[in-house]
């Protein structure tokens, strides 16, 4: 049996970003394969040309040597190389009968974990190893929960097919729609996702959620025309120009009457020295509303706003996806059926079908249910509690290890009482 | 003969904004025939789709009624409705020759006069009968000199052909390319302008001047569409966005390694009120550079900011050039000419061919000059010293008037030596 | 017995804009003398100090002899000269008792009426004889309905007070904010206020409303340095540039998460011709958001952008209010008296106590009704139902008359039920 | 003997940025001793706080651990740690006499030297060790020249004092000033500087250089507040929003009718994620003048605007001076001594007192020039002719190394003719 707590330290101490996760995605290609589970993995995983915010080679090269030497099996990491880290594991019931599937986000955030001896991963000596990596956001214990219902599972005794999905990227909304292009939920009839904290305390659980937002990240690069500053400024094209205009006139798009939205400009970098009119520059930027459409539209302003601010100024331009997500609108019965399936577990007091999550922002689980939704299944968010000593992405974050076996009976309760 | 200062005391007491010298047009006309000229003006002299900064409609309509009241011949005005007060009167000697050309120009600023008593208009009582009109830069001068020179030269007694220009709306530089373009200056071969003032003082004259710079005045609407900033802010396209980014942008052009330039939002509106994203706006723009090229590449960058900061809005927009004007190149052998006739009159007792004149900015007498010149003729634009009392197109600026005889014996000699 | 579809015809035929109701206003003064009513108006009505938003000198003074031509009694009107709009009329009853006002507001809007046929005043020959001016909110039916009320309750059985306001300036929020500081609400324990139409059918009343914005709107005005930008650019201080960069960092302003907010910079003006760097510049500003708090936050952020884009360019600024509003929280007791007594009157077919008018914006009765409920007392805003043929502000909005008596009877009901 | 062509290939090899001239200036130290200079260097030779543009602590620690690997003399290069790179050697001839100093540069650039076989330094085996860093300044010739004097003056024969400063970071104008506030020119009668190459071919030289501007390099911060810019955008304190409107704002300084200027916003980065309002944002920026006064007048606007855009947007801000120049204005005695020297030597073919440099932008030897002629003295830069391969730094720039000898013997003729 796998001791759930010994395994999410593990995890915990080897943090890996997004579509960094080689050593935790060989992991769980290795258990799921010794449980029994057909798995499929790296470009068979993931549509290579959806992939979002993929980092730059030299960051990609240098996780997988660390990956290397923290343990990863290197023939199953092989064939992760270049950010392929998703891996789908699939096991046949006794009998047939619908797909079920379950979904775990498996990366880590830039963040240093914090030192204070009252932060239990630095008391009982399971802290980041890395610095500038750190679990905190719980996706540690998602892992080590899809690994723990892996193995309950892997008696096979019910009617259908479980499928566990072991995402990349969650953090920046990447991973998911690579997944998604590639087909890998087009069979599955039930999916259910999960979160732990998320602001609900331990004991309580929500079998859905609302208020995640739509949003697109976008990566914007301007190209102009260097040139010296004193001797002949006319003939530059300045980058910066462009991308400075074209963040004021994005931070100015107008508030929707629809509803509430969101924009920022995150990141803006460019030029090179004192001297030089500035010939690149790059920003990124984030959209956000209630509903698809007008994030859509946003979207679309934003991109013509970008294609001017470089049109003004003779500039180059590209723009790339870089991370996205939808709403979230969870299937009742789903909703229902993890409430009452709650019900019959120790630790879980508290039991709410319909919950209300504004604080998390956006999910990019939401393109995986409403694929599954889009083929006439169900699917469903759920909130499972957990009190927080600090804040999500906060360096002293940590979660209670006792939600971890209660998550894995819930799990295994829906997988069963869905294939039975 | 003509009383000089009598007829330059009623055109100073009357004062006309470009394209609005119904008045005075009327009386150059009248006088003209007076003298024997063959005339043609209105849109015979003034190609109406060059027209450049014509005044709103209403505004013509008012000037017009208002020159009427003031005795302008209806009969000759009535050619001229619309702002069409350009005058042409061609004389041609007992012999046959070349033809000579002179350009005086006869519009008045959007100046109200000093009613100080140390100024002589205000003293002697011939200060402008209109508030906010004023003949602030000599331009009444300059009007009653082509008169007394029509006058002079009605005897005939010359070798080929006079041509007395007399233009409208020199001020925004706009009156001049409309004349050139209906071919006023194809038959010239050799063509004076001239200007008094300009920091040259009483009895010094320069035969020549250098310095004008090349410039453009651009006019720039936008449109969008109206919404109630409260109920539907992101039905709107705001044209006052487009606009404020237009500005800043072209604020932002760069120095040039090749010369001075000048670059100048000079007006910006738009918008209703407070409740309502602002439907259109208006802008006004100048460039200047020492070199034609140079400003003409300002212009183009003009024109791509304000059609980029539209297109980033959604805003349709136009442009359209509303005055104009490039630098002038004396033609040397006029301006020895000038320097040496003005040995003989008494008067004048400071000769220079070759003068310099930094502060008068643009002129559009540059593009008579040159289209005399690209077709093989010459021309210059000569300085005639006078002792300001107060700068050009300031309320106190007054002309010395004994500066008008003089000038009008310059003119006659330069005349009857070219036609000799 | 006073005609009031005769009366309203009268008022919507001479529509007056905010602050010059000289006509209106004298002719409310008449009646209610007429009536038995105590009195006050101009400054013994309006805090002058407080007045925001007063048109210039010249647009008064204009107002007022149109006023005047149309009849206004000059010895009443004499005492509103210089935009004194306001009247309060009052009436013990013959016991004691509290007091019950009602307030009305008088203004009309910039708009030019249509003239299609098919819109009633034009057809039965009572369009506005103003161009540009036009009765498109309903103000006129207000005023006459007050004016219905005043001469029901002349009879003076009740027990206590009435207590009619006149508002001149809803239209921008303008007028309510000097009346409150000149303590005309004071002594009020009960307020209704009202408003025809807002998309509320015939028959339909809601004794309450909610979803009025806070909002501000603000003048703003820069004062830089002229200068020839062509031979001494570095001389100006530009205008124009500081406002364009204010406009864009208003705009910019981030949303709230605490609820929905609004701006817009509705009007921006500066600058004089295209050669000389703009000396001065004006902006209009409107922030709205739903809490008070809130909306006064983003006036403090407006008002910092505008003092730095200022101190940017060197600029002299200066920031005051021309209009504001709160949101109105309707007392319950209120709103259900009001659908009560409306069950009692034929016509009114469907009576709610709770309405939510999302699409109106702002209201200055804001400010009334929160005075009075300060000091103990209550307030309600009631929306009268009312099928228009045209939007709010539109060239052929209109009312239908029927619903004048049966307003005038509701709010005598109320006024008697209060002061039984 | 020094073998002058050794010498500087091996400086060509090692070339070290501004303030890391950790290698270069230790053998500076070395040989000036060898040769009987008493030596002050470090902090002895450098105003600490008057550093301009000093890299971070990590690049500083990088580069003086690569020096020691390189070489450097750790005993020497002990006392320059942290950047104090300056080096002065003072001898004293056998007679008392006035002070001569000569001034050589030693910093290379940050660019990745060719690879072509063309390229001499490639082709002979001499190129750079160090990607992206290069001698493409000709510095490592000047530091060769420098040394090349050392030792022909070693002889003592002469009457007064021959100082030889060493500066560091001339690249960016940095390094000058930090020497002249630590009095390094102080007691200094006569200066002579030089440069090779500039657009003057080989065997030309030029006494005394026009055309150098006047300059500051500036760096601005910005610091803000994060917040997630979903969840509360309004708590958060944009830096790229106040950075951006600085610079479109910088850019939009009015040109001056004082003289050509120049500005540029060369760098702006800031911010760190997507979904964070940005935190923080750095800016480097550059004026340029053809006169000092106007360009004070820049930095101060420069600075203003940089304040207002902080507050505007409620941001702390700092601006340090990181680069600055001053205009040069040659003695012209020197010039004439310096051609009329040249004409005794052998490959000077060509001598010319006055030059006009208009090509090389801004210097800071002009501050060692300035002080020595406030206090009385004599300074000028002259310009040793060279034919260049490519540009002033470009990746294929060399010089001709047969000017090097030529050069140390023009020196030593001016330095023992100055002290005769």
């Amino acid at each position: 049996m796998l001791d759930l707590i010994e395994l999410r330290r593990d995890l915990h101490r080897h943090p890996e970003l997004g579509f960094t996760e080689f050593r935790t995605a060989s992991k769980v290609v290795g258990l799921l394969r010794q449980f029994g589970y057909e798995v499929i993995y790296g470009q068979d995983a993931m549509e290579p040309s959806s992939v979002r915010g993929l980092p730059e080679k030299e960051v990609l090269e240098a996780a997988y040597e660390r990956a290397l030497r923290d343990g990863a099996d290197p023939a199953i990491a092989a064939h992760m190389k270049g950010g392929y880290t998703a891996v789908v594991g699939t096991l046949r019931g006794v009998q047939e009968g619908p797909t079920v599937a379950f979904r775990f986000d498996m990366d880590a955030l830039p963040i240093t974990e914090s030192t204070e001896t009252r932060h239990v991963p630095q008391a009982e000596g399971f802290r980041s190893l890395y610095e500038g990596h750190m679990h905190a956001c719980a996706h540690d214990g998602h892992t080590t929960i899809g690994l723990g219902l892996a193995e309950r599972l892997s008696d096979r005794q019910f009617a259908g097919t479980v499928k566990l999905i072991f995402q990349p990227a969650e953090e920046g909304v990447r991973g998911a729609y690579a997944m998604v292009n590639k087909g890998m939920l087009d069979d599955v009839d039930t999916l259910f996702c999960q979160h732990l904290g998320c602001d609900v305390p331990l004991g309580e659980i929500h079998g859905s959620s609302a208020g995640f937002l739509a949003s697109t990240k976008l990566e914007a690069r301007f190209r102009g025309v260097a040139s010296h500053a004193g001797s002949s400024p006319e003939k530059g094209n300045n980058a910066l120009l462009g991308a400075a205009t074209a963040l004021l006139n994005i931070q100015s798009l107008p508030r929707f009457s629809t509803g509430e939205t969101r924009i920022n400009v995150g990141v803006l970098e460019g030029g090179t020295a004192a001297n030089i009119i500035p010939e690149t520059a790059r920003m990124i930027i984030e959209t956000r509303s209630v509903d698809e459409q007008t994030n859509e539209e946003l979207e679309r302003r934003v991109r013509n706003i970008i294609a001017h601010s470089a049109g003004m100024h003779e500039l180059e331009h590209e723009v790339r996806v870089i991370g996205g997500a939808i709403p979230i609108v969870c299937s009742p019965e789903l909703a229902e059926m993890t409430a009452e399936e709650a019900q019959h577990i120790e630790g879980f007091v508290n039991q709410k079908a319909m919950g209300q999550t504004s604080s998390l922002g956006s999910e990019d689980a939401s393109y995986m249910i409403r694929r599954v939704q889009e083929l006439g299944g169900k699917g469903t968010y759920m909130i499972i509690g957990c009190d927080l000593p600090a804040p999500h992405h906060h360096p002293e974050f940590d979660i209670q290890e006792e939600v971890l076996p209660r998550s894995v009976e819930l799990l295994e309760r829906l997988a069963r009482r869905t294939l039975r």
